[in-house]
């Protein structure tokens, strides 16, 4: 951490270690998290426990080393900076368990049923109604804890998490109005995160955003081949396509994301209309410039792999900083409330006894 | 602890530090814990956290320290021994708190919104609707959290709680069978458990059942003076009674309750039917009976207030006790999950890496 770090806004933001980082993701929040670091205390979580809320079988967890690696791999061979940026496991910092069974006290349970990610969630987990368990209804509670312990003053939304920052939010003024000032009010960082559809290796894909789930998505860590061979998945709009038509395909969604000399992606998307270039031209134009983009990332990546046990140094020593902080804030949060006073009495009393028994009459 | 204490079941039940205990509270359970204590290894808690589900304000929180002590002064003045019976402040567990997010995961949220106890808990403390926290939905899983972290295996049930005991019996299994065998299926132990109407110190007092919260209850820590003065504000059955009205009679109620020579009471009733005694002299009879019981619990309380620190000293002792199995427990449940392995491996790799940079080439 350098000199300057105590005066930058502290940011939280993370990933929930369920599968390798994608396109989507660096052109949704990763390029702007790595911009990000340099302005602000950056830390960020990898969020185990919130994987539970809709994969707690054991085979499930069983997995999470191996996602908990590539997901800080994926991190860090985009650019995060372990020096810049604290990079933390979630389930690693215990007091915040004890932070979220407090403010789910402070909480209506008709706010959190209210939230439409969580259906989202349990839908996309596969769950009914009736199966929506009671850790997946506290997801936004969790997640505040995860914010508030930091003390995190700037939290990064796009779209859907933006009514989980508004929680913590919420509980942080709630608290400092019931038990006095202990929390900074964290701030929604609203920016605008383009979405990215997926490819057509799977039927469809490109019908939808690209997502791990969806199993339509080009990796961080694909071979330059693999990448490549996605990218050609993509069909071309058909003959007689509008500059509309065109501007609204996959295919020309992925020149306007990835292609850095725009002249040359009007030039080409000018051309495909009047049928003077056809849709393999297009392929490899992306592809190349998105290779531009990728040989960096998967060069890092190779460096990182080529050093064992840097990845689980990099989380331990987070973990460990994110410690200090969260029992700091814990502490905070018991004494404003009088739970520290009420332990801490009964200890001293405890002591004065047994000093009072020591004393020759 | 006594040597034989691992061959007897570990028994769990406790009270929320709401207020003194009361006659209600004697014949309901306190009885049944001093008798129960010499057949079990019991654990009683001082559920505080519990109480932050309907009382979270500061000024609540900060009347905790004298209701602590006052709940355990009670439990040790009825005769509970601290050499037998681990008496243990809830929040000065911490695993409990991981331990009851893990278990969040576990089970729906319909399963607890259709416990009626979570409903009445809510009415009880003035909560409308849209204002019950998730804390209180999640009280019953944080009762279990109390259960299984202590590994008990019998839990004495009394009518309202029986379904929160079902629930910490279903976590158990669901854990277990999802995870391997960690805990022990707690037992419910169905106790009859006579309610003892309140008395008329308060309007229409003995139409309902003694509480703290109605202010109808002859408390433990009652002088001889106000016990004979809240049993005279018992207004006898009118003139031409039955006698089934007699039994139904919270007048009655006492004499059945308290006096224990059965055949003077039989006769007591007699007299009262044929008017050759008013409700005076059952009072009196009442009374003295009551004394009979209570100046010994009255004593005892004399002689624990002559020891400033032993209350807390108990308590803290208790709490370090359990503690300890707590973080036992909590291990076992981290490891059986997977979690554990998940944190320990990040550590292996980050040693090895550290010792073989120190190797010499």
């Amino acid at each position: 951490m350098n000199v300057s770090a105590q005066a930058k806004k502290r940011l939280l933001t993370g990933d929930r270690p369920t599968g390798p980082l994608h396109l989507g993701h660096l052109v949704g929040t990763l390029h702007n998290r790595v911009m990000m670091q340099d302005q602000h205390d950056c830390w960020l979580i990898v969020a185990d426990l919130h994987s539970l809320t809709t994969r707690s079988r054991r085979e499930q967890i069983g997995e999470l080393p191996e996602l908990v690696h590539e997901v800080v791999l994926d991190l860090l061979s985009v650019g995060i900076d372990p020096e810049k940026s604290t990079i933390y496991l979630q389930s690693g910092v215990p007091a915040v368990y004890d932070l979220a069974i407090l403010l789910q006290m402070l909480i209506p349970v008709n706010r959190l049923s209210g939230i439409p990610t969580i259906r989202d969630m349990a839908r996309n987990a596969g769950l009914k109604d009736d199966e929506v368990p009671l850790g997946l209804l506290g997801y936004p509670v969790l997640q505040a804890a995860d914010i508030l312990m930091a003390r995190a003053e700037v939290v990064p939304v796009g779209g859907d998490n933006e009514a989980h920052v508004a929680i913590a939010v919420e509980l942080a003024e709630h608290f400092n109005t019931l038990y006095g000032p202990v929390f900074p009010i964290p701030e929604a960082m609203v920016s605008s995160t383009p979405t990215l559809p997926g490819v057509d290796t799977v039927d469809g894909g490109s019908q939808h955003k690209m997502s791990k789930s969806a199993g339509n998505s080009i990796r961080l860590k694909d071979s330059a081949d693999e990448v490549a061979r996605k990218v050609r998945s993509l069909a071309g709009p058909a003959a007689g396509a509008t500059p509309e038509d065109l501007d609204s395909s996959p295919l020309f969604a992925f020149v306007d994301a990835f292609m850095t000399d725009k002249a040359a992606a009007s030039a080409l998307k000018y051309d495909y209309l009047r049928g003077k270039t056809n849709a393999d031209s297009v392929h490899q134009a992306i592809t190349a410039d998105l290779e531009i983009l990728l040989r960096p990332i998967r060069e890092r990546r190779a460096e990182l792999m080529a050093d064992p046990g840097r990845i689980e140094e990099i989380v331990v020593d987070g973990t460990i900083r994110a410690r200090e902080v969260a029992y700091q804030t814990l502490n905070q949060v018991r004494d404003a409330m009088g739970l520290e006073s009420l332990w801490s009495g009964l200890v001293a009393a405890t002591q004065r006894r047994a000093e009072a028994r020591k004393r020759p009459y």
